[in-house]
């Protein structure tokens, strides 16, 4: 069921948001022990706004377009009463929050309940949502595989059947890179377009947050609500212009991506090659600036407690804060170049395509990947394709391949389609023609699986 | 004569442009030696400029508001066929300009004639245009002493009533700092609003260019052509509400500074004072930008031409090259803050007052001045009260303060004026009003004094 039939189901008394929610937290309850996705339950929230939307719907009062549905955020989503962790017990001394972060409030606004907060990287500062405090998220589709990260329970949970929608954040590929491995869809919207307020930052100019969901309706219907207007594309979707990245986004690809964008190059009447210049540099510059601006954020706290840190994200925060400024203002002018680049690249092209990881899944005992024939830290390169491309700020819509075969041990894959900021009505549009021809989705793991 | 007077009478013939600009580099050459304003007189493009406006006259065409205009520029603007020097030896080796810099061109287009370039501090990373290749610049009012810097040349050649307006650039305050210690005019416009094309960068998030004249209403004509629009202000500029700065911009003013600034609040029908939070954090941030911009723009040539720099230049840009990176997001996230404040604080007032220098200009083997009850470096702190403003971005206009005392032995004295970002026109109708009242406004050296 889409996330605007449950909202209608509730919203006109056939199904009762109390019952609903309390389902969806015994799912929780009992499911999510094998995927370590959520790292608290906010039961008594949850059950008392749902029974607010019964109580509203008794009273023939219209709750919104996201009425009695369930969600859950990231850690690092302020929530009203409630310490914000961001994945670490650095803050665990902070006071708790006095407000939801606004997006939250938007989506509450709209008739959509909190019910759950969801593992991450420490300070979202990985790609694997390993974490030393609150553990690894498994991958639904195989728990002896990453879920990605950093915002790795916000994906597992929809990939896993217990939330329609959460919401996570995207720095580096935070978001692009969990959904593409667990199979489910993930928006990094255009960068400023959605308000910061009340979540925990990382690397301030790069910081994004977005939704993650099942299908392509359910991520517009919630980035409607979370944007405030209509996401709708009135022109024919046929007559797009489609630039299928290659160079640096052809590198290293397993078969199932090769075939998977090969597919949906044919199946657009407009298709070329855009070869973009210069992405090793770009990477290098997001990975600088990251590291640059989270570690000026942390150098306080880590010269006060440093071995409260999870060790892996300390000692990349420390080497940060302590990068010779040359380097970081480098960084920031490849950064401008590149973003003109890319803008460039929209005056022919209206849609740019490249895939999102370069295979499924890493296992969880597997240190390294291959890329450019060479063995590499598998955690490290999981945002290969995705930090180049939030250097420059554009929106990004990561959407997962349909399956290739069918006997159920196909594991997910995913693909980035880059639109001009501002142009996410283009990215959703694209994405449901190619929905509807059967080239993308993937399916989640239900209960019976 | 303005400079509206002098294109008037060339555009009507009373004037030969070629006659006005042979005395003009006659003058140059005769009287300079006393300055060292001047690095190169541009002769043949002169003259040959000169005729070719005679020429249009005589045609009886309208040549442009600057008509026969002569003027000079500070040694980082590109003038075609001339290597850029930007105050240094490093670029010898670089290629000739193929065209002269973007508002050299604009003032070109309205008529006027770059007859020289002028001395700056090397890279323009100084306030005393003390220059290791190209000699110090003297101050024409007591040539015992500093001209300020980095703009020395453009403020002293317009001083000494060798050239009617001249160009400078100003990153920390290096048009109104000799401005104001030379008994000049100088223009910081808002940041962003005149094109950088042409310019040799020093800390490109902070540069900003403009000119210096020996009155306001030739600021108003040479700025106008620079913006490429009119700045008249329509209202009464009586009901301007005034904020005199005080704290930081307070501190260690000599008696000539206090009593103008006290003139000035008396002038005005609506003075207020205001005290800026955290100056003294938005100057350390001024610096940490600027030398971490500088450091890396230079890294190249310092790596492998060191010993070419001037000391003093070389030393700093290494340092700040190396500056740890949380030092300079730090400096960012100051910046960001300060300027906001500054936003807020033009919703109360529609001016700022301060002074643009604690005193008048140190002499030449004066190494301290007194701050804070302090001997601190007088190079180092002359932008004491500049620094601080320009982090925020806001147009500053620098006025010199109207000479106390009848007895020719003033020295001069300087006053910055703030206000929003693009209002311009407000700055030049404020000075307008306080220049007829007699507040403002400092006598030139000419060749009979």
């Amino acid at each position: 069921m889409s996330i605007s039939s449950l909202a209608q189901s509730i919203q006109s008394g056939r199904v009762s948001a109390f019952q609903h929610c309390a389902e969806t937290l015994q799912r929780l309850k009992e499911r999510d022990g094998a995927y370590n996705s959520v790292t608290r339950i906010l039961e008594s929230r949850a059950l008392d706004a749902a029974r607010k939307v019964d109580a509203r719907i008794a009273k023939r009062e219209s709750v919104g377009p996201l009425a009695g549905v369930p969600f859950g955020v990231k850690d690092l989503f302020d929530l009203e009463g409630h310490v914000t962790t961001a994945g670490s017990v650095v803050l665990n001394d902070t006071p708790p929050a006095r407000r939801d972060a606004e997006v939250v409030q938007r989506l509450c606004a709209a008739g959509a309940i909190p019910v759950a907060s969801l593992n991450m990287d420490e300070f979202a500062y990985g790609f694997a949502t390993e974490n030393a405090h609150y553990g690894t998220t498994r991958n639904p589709h195989d728990t002896q595989r990453l879920a990605g990260g950093s915002s790795g329970g916000s994906a597992a949970a929809v990939a896993a059947n217990l939330l329609p929608f959460t919401l996570g954040s995207d720095t580096n590929g935070s978001i692009r890179v969990p959904a593409s491995l667990c199979g489910v869809w993930g928006l990094r919207p255009t960068q400023g377009l959605l308000p910061l307020a009340g979540v925990y930052p990382f690397a301030s100019s790069l910081d994004v947050i977005g939704p993650f969901a099942q299908n392509v309706a359910d991520i517009r219907s919630v980035s409607e609500v979370l944007i405030g207007h209509s996401l709708a594309y009135e022109e024919d979707t046929s007559q797009l212009s489609v630039g299928i990245l290659d160079g640096w986004f052809a590198q290293d690809l397993s078969e199932g991506v090769k075939a998977g964008i090969r597919a949906i190059g044919s199946a657009c009447l407009h298709t070329k090659t855009v070869t973009l210049p210069e992405v090793a540099r770009a990477r290098a510059a997001s990975f600088v600036i990251t590291a640059a601006e989270g570690g000026n954020l942390h150098l306080g706290r880590l010269k006060t407690t440093p071995m409260a840190y999870d060790p892996a994200t300390r000692d990349r925060l420390m080497a940060g804060a302590l990068l010779p400024s040359a380097a970081v203002i480098q960084a920031q002018r490849v950064r401008n170049w590149f973003r003109d680049i890319m803008h460039q690249t929209f005056k022919k092209v209206d849609i740019l395509v490249a895939p999102a990881t370069v295979g499924p899944a890493p296992r969880l005992d597997q240190p390294t990947i291959m890329v450019g024939g060479k063995a590499v830290s598998a955690r490290a390169n999981l945002g290969l394709f995705t930090q180049p491309l939030s250097l420059a700020g554009m929106p990004v819509l990561s959407a997962p391949l349909a399956p290739q075969n069918t006997d159920n041990s196909a594991l997910p894959l995913g693909v980035q389609f880059i639109a001009a900021p501002g142009k996410e009505s283009i990215l959703l549009a694209f994405a449901e023609m190619l929905e509807r021809k059967g080239l993308l989705g993937f399916p989640p793991v239900t209960a019976g699986n």
